[in-house]
């Protein structure tokens, strides 16, 4: 069943309007008395839709879901920003593996040149697919993609878990640290990520790191690509935490 | 440094050609005495370029290069075939996963036509993704993509691990028999993963299956979209088997 996040006035008025009432009336082709889900403020209920007026869709609670569909722990993706529209892959996949929130990090060998005209168009439509992503994979938040950040402008004190995947650590046949980190998390961690750009991480931001607390490692003995590092982090979170 | 997988005439003779040498000149823009990895038949060499004669790039072995760079178990990946052009992010990043093959697979839910006359030359875009993405993951080996099959056509009775990713488990809050069946994996154990097309594997189909061997499997407490959930069991495996 499909799932909205629903604003505080949409969820308080039972009236939903915009991209989602559309949604609603003309791709999943609801009619008065079907069911849908709705979220707000992280929990989940089960609505009936109770008329169309106008654009708009109106519904009532019938009960609420209790199931937690997030991870035990909450994860940050600092993305080196990488080429293209490779980030929203990032963040539409990352939102179903469940990440806590994205940050776009500018790095060293970032070659993405930042439009200061076209950033917040763009954070609005980065902020959309992890909407969609966050409601098509049952999600009970939505994760946030918060504003493009320097590296060394990023106040790291708040993570209690602190991972940089470094590929140069796996051709000294590094192959512990990754897994050492992951099997240490309990309930409620803190955990940052740092994914480098294509062009990888600099050895002098790599030496800035450790001394913030981060912990270099590699995933394994295949180079893998900027996106396919993230999809790897929050599958093995998920596997170590999630499955019994 | 970029790989390069050669035929057995283009390794024995020492002279690449084609989109290879293309792609040495002008991509990667090599200049004679510039060394390269080459690789034939499983095995890598460092190599040094001596020539560009033409369009061609003559090159001798310097020497052989040890390191596996291979999962210890040969995971083949049965994919429903998908909308669009996701199989071909799923051959590109599976391979960077270290999947060994890849069968695209009719299921019930498919909404893919098949066009009988295009059918060659997207089997063969594929095998050239696998390519690019086995050298620049730095591979032993090139996945094959193989031609599509039913189904209910295929014999499984190869495999000795037999996984169907299942999301309807998920909601019964299955948890535990992807992890325990990932935990079980010996070195050289042949693995046949199966995933559904977008609209999930049939009810009927699952049945089938599980009379095959197959175990029907969650992968945690979200709904992952069809390529997804390639990522998500190759990431798995290479952190369970390959991390220590």
């Amino acid at each position: 069943m499909q799932k909205y996040f629903l604003s505080d006035e949409a969820f308080s008025t039972k009236i939903i309007s915009g991209d989602d009432a559309f949604h609603i009336k003309n791709v999943m082709r609801c009619r008065i008395n079907d069911e849908i889900l709705v979220a707000n403020n992280g929990e989940s209920f089960l609505a009936k839709i109770t008329n169309f007026i106008d654009k708009d869709v109106t519904f009532e609670i019938e009960k609420e879901i209790i199931g937690n569909h997030e991870l035990p722990v909450f994860v940050s993706i600092f993305q080196g920003y990488p080429k293209g529209d490779k980030i929203e892959d990032i963040v539409k996949h990352g939102t179903e593996l469940g990440a806590y929130e994205f940050i776009p990090t500018l790095m060293k060998r970032c070659v993405f040149k930042l439009d200061p005209k076209k950033k917040d168009s763009k954070l609005l439509r980065f902020n959309k697919i992890a909407k969609e992503a966050a409601e098509q994979s049952n999600r009970d938040i939505v994760p946030n993609v918060i504003d493009i950040k320097n590296l060394k402008e990023i106040n790291f004190d708040y993570y209690n878990v602190k991972i940089v995947c470094y590929e140069e650590a796996s051709k000294n046949g590094e192959l512990v640290e990754f897994k050492k980190a992951i099997k240490s998390l309990k309930e409620n961690d803190r955990v940052a990520i740092i994914v480098g750009p294509e062009g990888g991480i600099d050895d002098s931001e790599i030496k800035y790191l450790e001394s913030k607390g981060f912990v270099a490692a590699s995933l394994g003995k295949r180079i893998l690509r900027t996106e396919t590092v993230v999809f790897y982090c929050l599958s093995a979170i998920g596997y170590e935490m999630e499955l019994k």
